[in-house]
This record gives C-alpha cells, structure tokens and sequence, in this order.
C-alpha cells in the first residue's frame, strides 16, 4: 500500500509530479499532507527532510521509503509499466525528457518559484538563462507532441513526461509566460485535466502560508492577483 | 548496439558515469570520444549538445538517441537488470540515492569542478553549503554500506549508484577532502577498480585544456600538484 507524503499543494511542485501520475493512472494511494513549517513535519519518513516521499508497506510489515521524485516514479513503474510509454523510441524519449526536467532547469525553478494562487509580473527578471530554460521546455514540448502525435508528449496517453512538466505548466500560469500556439495547447490540455483542476483549487483553499516561500514570490515581482484563500 | 559519446575523461564527470556503468558490467558499447571545443563536437547527436549521449543502432537501421546519464542508466536496465539491485528494497535505496546525486549536490558541484589530473587547496572555500553537501554522500555512503554490507554501496555487486558516485570520488581526491573511515575505505574500493584506473590513466594522458574548464579550476584555489601530461 502506498502512502505518499506531500506538502503544501500551493508551493511544492516535486510533490505535485507523483501525486499527479498515480492520480491520473488511478493507481491507488493514501495522501499524508504536511504543511511546510508545521510541528508534524518530522513525521515525514524521508531522510532528505524533503518532500515528496513514497511509504510503501510491504505485507511483511516492513516499509521501503522512496525519497525522490524520479526514484518514485522508476519505483512505481516496476509495478504500474502504463507509468512509460510501451513503445522502447518513446519511453527512451519521454526518460529522457524527464530526466531533463529533473536535473536541470534551475534558473527557472529559483526566478519563478512555484506558488500557484499567485499572477506575477516578472518582466524585470527575464534574463538571457530564464529564456533559455523557457525556449528549451517549449522546444522539449514541441519535439514530443510533434513526433507522438500528442494531445500528451509522449502521444495518445498520458505517462510519467507530462506528469514530471505539470508544474511547469502551472508556473508559467502563475508568471504569464507566453508560449507557441502548440505547446499554449498542451500547456491548456494538462491544466485542463480533472486532477490538475482538483490540485489547483486545492492550492488556492490553502490558508497556510509559509514566509519562506512567501519571500521567494514577492523577490520574484509586483504581485498582479493573489487568488488564494485567506 | 550501443555508441557511447562522451568528453574529455579529465573534465567530464557525467561521461563517467555511464562509461563505469557497463565497462564494469562488461555491458559491450564503442566508446566516441570527442574532446571539449573540438570541431567534431557537432558530431555529438545529443539535443543538449551535452555528454554523454548514447546512440542505440536498432535492427532496422534506425537510431535511439539518449541523451541524459539517468536516462541512459535506465535505458541499459531494461535490457540489462545488473543494472540495479534486484532485491526491491536496495534497488529502491539505489535509485533514490542515484536520483539525489542526479538532481542536487549543486554546491560541490559548482565549487569543486572536475578536474582530475589536478590537486587543488580548496580551503579557502569550505563553506556551509559545501560541507552539507560533503556530509550528506558520506551520510548516504555509509548508510548503504552499513545497510547492505559492502563493498559497493548496495551490497557485494557494483551496480548504477556506485557508478552515480564514482565522479565524486575523483573530486574528494583532487581537493584533499578528508572523510570518516567507512566512507574513506569505500573510496579507495571503488578508485582501485581496474575500470576506474583505466579512465584515470587516461585522464592523465590527455594534453587537451578546454580553457572554461581550466578557468574554473583555477578559481577554486591554488593548484598543489599538476599531473596531467603536456
């Protein structure tokens, strides 16, 4: 039985990838949400401290933790394969993609912090390597819709790629990002998606806020709506 | 059959990795390499224009590009399980502690670049982040050993993740970086391999300087010892 340990839906996009994939695969799981800052956060079995974590009891009682988003992911896939594309081309390209999104990216993920209630103006911080990881994405984007024939980026179905991008998807929500018609649509397409809605008006009901990630989003630019609860 | 293109083995940790993975496993594959700055780098198939990128010849004809070093990890797995651990908890703690080498450690990173052939006194540079970052692979190294028995990290048979950490232990020996017993013993195990004195002999053996590279070494202090060839 899995128990998958998240936090906060507003900020934490690593939480949102494996709780989108089993969502969206209807694999089943328990969601244990710790809020950022909270007196239960030690409860969270991860010895990174972070989030997101995968608890998994085995029937001899014993539990396998799995702290990394990837490491999740590749976990579940050894029981669930539908988390890749079954073709061997595609689900090499769709790792790939994945494990491009996991090990890189890092001017956009420390510019645009991922706080999902949020519509930032952030034209004074559009660096040279934000547009480059920006062009980068909707070039990534491109290619898979281009030669999988989407409406997903690895083709017909939706696999572990699009669940690794749907932060992504929200943060350029959130910072007003301007996309190429093809992947504006794809961008629609996952937003779109009856989990992606259930995650988003959960990020706005939230009433927690955690300074940390508070600083992060003012730091980022004038603040055009806030759209969450108070 | 597989083509593996890789850089300079002085420089490029990320070549390593998939070049120890199957040398090790004795997973057969040509070996390209094209030198930093060189006017075949264009040869390199990778999207990113970044190594390693390993090539898959299929019985078609046809070609699978892939072209991250946890794609490729994974990739190799599926035909080869040696790959990974088979037992399914220490196959889970090796692909978590791969992912978090594959995602974090930015500060070692960034501050100890990887230059083998030199010894460097970093010193002046062992701030906080750098000794987290030390502190949390020798946590992780003995956690592995302690868990699994040794030699190698998930138990008596090299797998992925000794392959994800092998590059680090270049690095720790080319800044003099001091580490407890066990983790230290694991260190000198893994740079004993025959596998990985054949790529450090090779390392020394490279009169190629990519002058990027160079700058960053230089910056990160003063050079105790310089033993690459001229």
């Amino acid at each position: 039985m899995y128990t998958l340990y998240i936090a906060n839906k507003n900020y934490s996009t690593w939480s949102l990838r494996p709780w989108l994939l089993m969502t969206q695969l209807k694999i089943p799981f328990e969601e244990m949400l710790i809020p950022f800052g909270s007196a239960d956060w030690n409860k969270n079995p991860s010895p990174t401290g972070q989030v997101p974590c995968l608890s998994d009891q085995q029937s001899d009682g014993s539990v396998i933790s799995v702290w990394d988003s990837l490491a999740i992911t590749e976990y579940v896939a050894d029981e669930y394969p539908q988390v890749w594309p079954q073709d061997k081309k595609v689900k090499a390209w769709a790792r790939c993609a994945t494990a491009e999104m996991h090990s890189g990216f890092h001017t956009l993920r420390s510019i645009c912090t991922n706080n999902i209630g949020l519509r930032i103006d952030i034209s004074t911080k559009m660096e040279p390597a934000l547009l480059k990881d920006i062009n980068r994405i909707e070039q990534l984007w491109t290619e898979g819709l281009d030669k999988f024939g989407g409406p997903f980026l690895a083709g017909e179905k939706f696999t572990a790629v699009d669940a690794f991008f749907a932060p992504v998807v929200f943060r350029f929500q959130s910072y007003g990002i301007k996309l190429g018609d093809k992947a504006a649509k794809y961008a629609d397409h996952l937003r779109n998606l009856p989990a992606m809605q259930d995650w988003y008006q959960a990020s706005l009901a939230e009433t927690w806020r955690d300074e940390p990630h508070e600083a992060d989003a003012r730091n980022a630019g004038p603040w055009l709506q806030d759209l969450r609860a108070i």
